[in-house]
């Protein structure tokens, strides 16, 4: 996914001549903590955040480019860019929201944490259920009730706990890829279970075959 | 995971009496963008974000009873709720950070929106490769090789894009979990194409033992 496709293009700013009181209103309108600051033709040329907008009225400055962080200063990304750069920059540089440009430096968007919170959170409420229906019809030559039965089996191999295929099957309907991701101690071992899953189902369908 | 594990439980925190220059100056210091209200014992009594902070510059007020939000409005979770709860509340109500509170009502930590981005992300970042190798290491009949022979016919299957298969080495050598799930069209779809590699492979391998 590229930055363009997760950018929100609805977005507020000031100018380097706005008040700076006239800014803070438009901030707190709009429930934004930071705010582009664009020329006459929307390039970016500066940042100002809530905390620079309390820093300038207890100073008591009167204009957006008294307080503004310099074009220099402000952690950016292109439009083609991968959205996967922007979590990058959110996460290492603490951000709250990156601006994104395009080839001229006009800003065309904003990626904020909590879109990006959305986005990645999706993929872990995904139901595990759902992962079984896939393996399901990919392994097409087992039935549904096979799968469970080997994976009740792999269970009890790894937690020694007895547990059975109806009850497994409760198990998987409730909870998330992300659950069982925090619950088997990461991805490499959840999916590591999960193909030990088909590699028995398979061996025991070829043993039946064999009877 | 717990609430208590994921959360930073170093934060700044104003009194209901505290001036809101000060607590301004300490906001802006520690750059944060929120700051709870908390009682003699540290109880959670409010919430003050920046914006809230201009407003009160802005008109003039003194102290931060004046400004903040009452707990009743806070989102708040438990320290053994799962911190999934804070995802969730954060991409919901779109916040920028969430108090985590123990049974007596008293402010044991926070959880912010780059922390969870943080969390997520990691997640994203691993290789494909690595899932290969634990793929590899659970299918304990075949090889590297066969593993990519497989994976390069899938993948000539769903693409109808010829590769052989050091290329297809170098490709997953260089993705991560993430890309690969954007590239595939989702989880489902990149998980239904890794279980064909290793059905293929078993199938492969059937057929070679009986010629």
């Amino acid at each position: 996914m590229k930055a363009k496709e997760m950018m929100d293009k609805d977005f507020i700013y000031a100018n380097a001549d706005s008040s700076i009181e006239e800014i803070s209103i438009k901030m707190e309108n709009a429930k934004r903590f930071t705010t582009p600051v664009l020329d006459e033709n929307m390039k970016l040329i500066g940042w100002v955040t809530s905390l620079d907008i309390a820093k300038g009225l207890r100073e008591n400055k009167k204009s957006i480019s008294e307080i503004m962080n310099p074009k220099e200063d402000v952690k950016h990304i292109h439009e083609n860019d991968p959205s996967r750069l922007a979590v990058l920059e959110i996460s290492k540089s603490k951000l709250i929201s990156v601006p994104v440009l395009n080839n001229d430096d006009v800003m065309v968007g904003v990626i904020r944490s909590f879109e990006i919170v959305d986005t990645l959170s999706a993929l872990y409420e995904v139901k595990v259920e759902k992962l079984y229906m896939v393996m399901a019809k990919q392994l097409k030559a087992f039935t549904w009730d096979e799968l469970l039965e080997a994976s009740s089996i792999i269970y009890r191999r790894t937690t020694s706990e007895k547990i059975k295929p109806e009850e497994y099957e409760k198990r998987i309907k409730n909870s998330t890829f992300g659950e069982a991701i925090w619950a088997t101690g990461g991805l490499e071992r959840f999916f590591s279970g999960l193909i030990a899953v088909g590699e028995l189902a398979i061996l025991r369908r070829i043993g039946k075959a064999r009877k």
